[in-house]
């Protein structure tokens, strides 16, 4: 097809195909003419897969590119490729809350917390996963507000990530890589939309 | 305390304080002289509820001060409250799919499937709530990674959201509307964040 119905068939204006092929994140379609080029499905496909990335993961455009190349690399491994998501997506909402010079040393406890709270969960993930760094912050947040509780206050959310990933590796669909992560970032805007109108609802109640 | 000794209890930069106050984010201080305003633990507390609504929220200022005239307002139920948050949290992260011709019709559809989906449960929300177009650009986004499912793919993301929202509320604080959305927002970064680690480690297995 042409770039043309390769936008009406993705709803993708023509100007950002065009800057997606400039940044090279599309490859480029067949030259059938000089100024003439073909895409085929893999081209919709890849664009579609994009603009998830980009609207619903409100990824930025290196980061999208740090997602197509792990999702085009067939070496890594389910675990590597959801840990490059993992981090494309935490890259675009850091979730710093401002800390004063004595609140320092509260992140640091609290990442200690996090940490300890994971291994009891028997959950392996890397030591750098920018998720613990986001849950220490959120924690710190959390006892700042008045919370005495500590890390045990995640036992409930916790308990529901587990039962959500579980349900999520066993439905798998035997797709390509790209797919599999459309899905994660589709399902997890799902699932933070579910939560606020359940809110919403329970709250009235 | 002056503006120096909130900086420092809080962490954010005079400048950032400043900035709030000309805004009216933040309400003026005590005039003590005639260059001289004295703050208190009610402006501590403020500055950080704001710190949490644009570090880990991710709001613009403008629906920042959306947020604070709703924490303001005490006639507003804590249903009201909820409605206001939640669209100063969707503001932030329009999830729309590019949708071509065809699809916006699909659009349409899921929308309506979403209803359906929420009747079912007994959800009740308002009709214009965000969260509907969320769910239905999710779902049509899923179903054009070719997913033959319908919105019946969100019934295990629907009762995790129930019990957290419901285990959320029980454990409602005896706080002020601030500590309430604060606390609401710091637990989705947090679910969020399990969301992603549960993954990563569950794919290995």
């Amino acid at each position: 097809m042409r770039i043309s119905d390769l936008s009406r068939q993705s709803g993708v204006p023509v100007a950002t195909i065009k800057f997606y092929l400039r940044e090279g994140l599309l490859p480029p379609g067949n030259l059938t003419a000089r100024n003439q080029a073909e895409y085929d499905e893999t081209h919709l496909s890849r664009l579609r897969f994009t603009r998830i990335l980009t609207n619903v993961g409100q990824l930025s455009l290196s980061s999208v590119r740090d997602v197509l190349a792990a999702v085009d690399d067939r070496d890594l491994s389910a675990q590597e490729l959801c840990q490059v998501v993992n981090r494309a997506l935490f890259a675009e909402h850091p979730t710093a809350v401002a800390a004063s010079a004595g609140e320092r040393v509260g992140v640091d406890t609290a990442r200690a917390r996090v940490d300890g709270f994971l291994d009891q969960l028997g959950w392996q993930v890397d030591p750098d996963a920018p998720g613990r760094v986001a849950l220490a912050q959120a924690l710190v947040g959390l006892q700042r507000l008045g919370w005495d509780g500590d890390v045990d206050m995640f036992v409930p959310y916790a308990g529901a990530a587990r039962s959500l990933a579980i349900h999520e590796r066993d439905s798998m669909p035997a797709g390509s890589a790209e797919t599999v992560v459309a899905r994660t970032v589709l399902l997890e805007v799902a699932l933070v939309a579910l939560g606020r109108i359940a809110r919403e609802h329970y709250l009235a109640g």
